[in-house]
This record gives C-alpha cells, sequence and structure tokens, in this order.
C-alpha cells in the first residue's frame, strides 16, 4: 500500500495579514506528502538545493514518508516568495525562483516502481507523464495542474490527462482548460479529454466531483482562523488521495468521503503558515473534523413535500 | 397559516449572455411571493403604478396569492434596468427609477394583520420596522436588505435587526453589516445585533445557516443552464419563508430543510428570465430536486478511519 507524488519541494516566503514567514517548508509534493502520510505510506519525487535544511528532511522522515527519491542537486532550492490580501482569496506571486526544479528529471528509485497509487503533483506535464511511464500502472493514477501549463504547454497536458484516472483542479483552471465560464459544462467537457473523475477544488466555497453522470458538492469547513492559504489544494489532495489508498477502493461513497477527508486536510493546513498545523495535528482531530463536516451538512431526505401538504393541511392552494 | 410580505415590485428589463427582456414582472416581493406560493398562503403588500398591466396581477393572483394589500399609485411602476457579464454572478445596474415606490408607505388591510409569518423583503428598513409593528407578533418575522441601506440608514436598519427572529443576507452584505472579511467572524457578530438566526446566500456557491452555535452550508444546485440571475435570493427566501411557514415549525432540522427548500427555488427561478421558470414549475419538479440535492451533497458519516485503519491494514505507521 503505498502512494507515490512527483512534484515540487520548495521554501516559501509568506506575507498574510497575520503574519509572515521565510524560507518556510513548502511545495505541492511537500504539502500534499505530509497531508497523505496520516492516511498511507508516501514515497516522494522531487528535488532540493544543496541549502535545504537536513531538519525539514528529518520532520518529513518523522512522518513516515518516503524520502529515496528526494533528490539533492548542486544549486539551491526551489523559492516562491507571495502574499495575501484581506480575502485571502487569492496568492499574489512576488516572485519565483526555480533554481534546481528548472533541470530536474526525475529517476525513479526501483522499489517506487509498483506503487499502488500516484499523483502527479503541479509540475510540467511533460515530467508527469515521464514519471507516470516509469511505473508499473497504479491502481489510482490522479494529477493536478495549473493555468501555466494549460496556457503553455496544452499538448503535454493533454496527453498527460489522456493516461490518468483523475484530475484534480480549481474552478478557475477548469474554466480555463475546458474554455466554458460554466462550471457543469467545463466538468463534462474535461472528462472528453480523459480523465474518469473530475474533482475541482473552489477554495473556501468548497469541492465537487463528478464522476460523468452524477455529481458530489461539499461546502468548505467553517473556519475564523484562516492564516496562510497556501497548499490548501495539495493538502486536500494529500487527503483525497491518501484515503482511497488506504481504503484501496474506488466506488462511489467512497470517492464522497476522500473528498470530505481531502476537505478536512486543507481546513487544517490553512489554521497556520506553511505545514505548521500539520506538524500538530492528530488522527483524532482529522477524525473529529470529518464527523463535524457531517454535522454540518446533513438535511434530512425525507418527508418529502407532498407527504407534508397531507399531513399538515390535508388541503393545498393551486399548483 | 399566512405568509405576509412587504417588499418592492418592478418592471424589471434585463440582459445577460443568453437574452433579454424589457418590463418583465420583477421585484423582491414579486420573485418572494410567487416563490413562496408553492407552499402556502401569501399575503403581499406593495406599490405598482397605473402603467402595471392587469395581466401580472392576474398571474400573481393564479398562484393563490393575496393581491388585497397591492396599492395602485398615481403614476409609474417601479422599474430596474440590468445587466449581466459572462459569469453571471453580479448584476450591473443601468438604472433604476423609483417612481411610485420612492413615497411608499404601506397601510395593511385589516386581515392582513394576523399572519402567522413575515418577511420583510429588500425595502427601506424604516418600512420594515413599520411594517413589523402594524401587524400581530407572527410566529417568525424574517428580513433582507442590501448594501445601500446597510450604508445609507444603518440606525433604521439596526433598529429593525433587533425585532426580527432571522436575517437573509448575501455573503457580501454580510460582511458589510459586521464590517468583517471572515464570514464565519461576520455571522457571530449579526447575531449580537438582535436576530437569533442567520442565513447567508452565497449565490452559485449555496448557503449558510447558523444559529450562534451550529452551522449548516449547503452548495448551490449544480446548473448548466442558467440564464437569468435576477430574483434568486428573493425566490431562495421565498422558498425558505413558505416551507417554514407551512409546516409551522422551526428546530434546527426544519430550519435545514428549509434552507435547501430555499435553494431549490432558487435554482429553478435562475434557468429562466424574470419570473418565467416559476409560471411553468410544478411542485412534483420541487420535490424531484429536493430528493436531487440530497443525493448531491450526502456522504456516510463512517466507518470512521479510526475503524478502517483496524479493518484495512490491522496496523498504522506512525501517527
Amino acid at each position: 500500500m503505498s502512494l507515490l507524488v512527483v512534484g515540487s519541494i520548495a521554501l516559501d516566503s509568506i506575507k498574510t495579514p497575520f503574519g509572515a514567514v521565510s524560507d518556510t517548508l513548502g511545495g505541492s509534493a511537500t504539502h500534499f506528502s505530509v497531508s497523505a502520510s496520516f492516511f498511507t505510506s508516501v514515497q516522494l519525487v522531487g528535488v532540493v538545493g544543496d541549502d535545504f535544511p537536513p531538519s525539514h528532511v528529518a520532520f518529513l522522515k518523522t512522518r513516515g514518508i518516503d524520502c529515496e527519491g528526494l533528490e539533492r542537486a548542486a544549486g539551491d532550492t526551489f523559492r516562491w516568495w507571495g502574499e495575501y490580501g484581506q480575502q485571502l482569496n487569492h496568492a499574489k506571486t512576488l516572485d519565483t525562483k526555480l533554481n534546481v526544479f528548472e533541470t530536474f528529471r526525475p529517476a525513479l528509485p526501483k522499489n517506487y516502481c509498483k506503487p499502488t497509487s500516484l499523483f502527479l503533483a503541479n509540475i510540467d506535464p511533460a515530467i508527469q507523464w515521464d514519471v507516470l511511464h516509469q511505473v508499473a500502472r497504479p491502481g489510482i493514477v490522479a494529477s493536478d495542474t495549473m493555468n501555466f501549463w494549460i496556457q503553455g504547454k496544452r499538448d503535454a497536458l493533454l496527453r498527460t490527462l489522456k493516461d490518468i484516472d483523475l484530475l484534480i483542479i480549481n474552478d478557475g483552471e477548469a474554466s480555463l482548460l475546458a474554455d466554458e465560464c460554466n462550471l457543469i459544462k467545463a466538468t463534462r467537457e474535461i472528462l472528453t479529454m480523459g480523465p474518469k473523475w473530475l474533482v475541482i477544488k473552489r477554495g473556501e466555497y468548497g469541492a465537487v466531483l463528478f464522476d460523468g453522470t452524477t455529481f458530489f458538492s461539499t461546502p468548505a469547513y467553517p473556519l475564523e482562523t484562516i492564516r496562510d492559504p497556501t497548499g490548501a489544494g495539495d493538502s486536500f489532495a494529500g487527503g483525497f488521495m491518501g484515503y482511497l489508498s488506504r481504503v484501496g477502493k474506488k466506488d462511489g461513497a467512497t470517492l464522497r468521503r476522500a473528498v470530505v477527508y481531502g476537505s478536512v486536510m486543507a481546513s487544517f493546513n490553512v489554521e497556520g503558515f506553511g505545514l505548521d498545523r500539520l506538524r500538530t495535528l492528530t488522527r483524532q482531530e482529522i477524525v473529529a473534523r470529518y464527523q463535524a463536516f457531517h454535522a454540518l451538512t446533513a438535511f434530512e431526505a425525507g418527508p418529502v413535500l407532498f407527504d407534508e401538504v397531507h399531513e399538515v393541511h390535508g388541503k393545498t392552494h393551486a399548483v
């Protein structure tokens, strides 16, 4: 039972209305791995520079994450500088330095080649395709992407999409990829590109799952304390894929629970800067919030209106 | 069992990417009444000019709406001109002519004075307060408002809020009223102003109910065809209050169902221009969409993660 992930590993400098941090542990593969590590065994593929603090690797290892695929290259680690306004819903990128990430071409360790599930985090779609074809076909293959690749490497992205089972992107990316403002029409269009399932992340508004026939839609967990949204989408994907990997099923009810576990992990992630909140998180807290999520969204299917018409009034006016 | 509503009655001219209409039947009290009429008996308080087509009054009466409180004044009916862009999430007001609405001071017919529930639709808060104090205290009093009154008539609005049970507003209005970006903090703040319950409408993202302790959150129904969002919020309120009025209860489970019926009515309203979709709507369709809403949002509370850890793996790695 192993979940392989390839993506970015970064040192993030983040400013929000609630504080600022410099060179904190970040990146898509990092947030994903730490989130997923609460559910399953994770194998991490990524690159860091020779400036990457050994304490960060030590932390990943305490989470049970297999770091054999973590390449250390000469040069500096990928860095991102970002800032959020009062609304916290949009990151303004101040600067990006790809550094060792720019020339990264992953070569997987031998014992990484039979993962039970695979997540291709936000990274060049050519690298996503390459990693996917270095492994025996896993039980489930999912990927993320972003506007930069949708616009700049569309052909490579479409090639990757043909080979995956599930795409996890946000609503803006879905609209751009499908060239369609209406989210429901966009989801139908995207499923013609290859994936069997699509998960749309909507930030503070929740997430939507579509299997080509049926929609599942869930709001986000209501939070009074949101310190830093960085990595929320990757934490979502980590909870989602981690849960699927753990239970080893992909039926409709399981996928719905996975969306909620993803939402739970994202909700914890944003409570602290970078990965801070996940450093102290416990499984008991995850289970409690999953239950709270159910209480937040549950309503009774019945009695239906017509029964109540009959019970309460006996007669009704014109319909 | 009667639901009294006071608010605007308008002739709307609307342009969206999917068409345009001129002088179509609109207004907060109108959308509310027609929506609520599927659930309960409605008494309508409002004013129209001598140009108001008799066919509109005839339509309201076919919906079983009591129009004794519909005043006809010398002059033109309130008119609104609006336009929506491709995203359909924001109306750009091109022009407004208050006309007879400007000097409207409702005097309620005698048999309107004991409603079982009351909705103060979006209108001058001084008029809301005045209407509320012309009736014997109903079982539930709810109101809407808008930025114009929050900013321009705050004192009158706060006086009305002290006397109501439930406020139904959108997320932007909640932030403005509470002077707080975080929606959860804003809801807590607003409940200190008087209402026992707060419903926040989030348009395409659904709705949130808060009772001071517990949140209920539901997404919007996913629609491929959205022709005109005008009146969606009023249709929501009509379904919400209509349902509460019908069942004559206001416990937590009933309020949650009311939010979903409100969401159902809003989802139908936006499928056509103005009130067009509600003209052909049936109760069977309402019930079917309520059930579809349940299917859209339901997920299993269990088995919880720890049980599954035990069942699926037998052992787990470090937590």
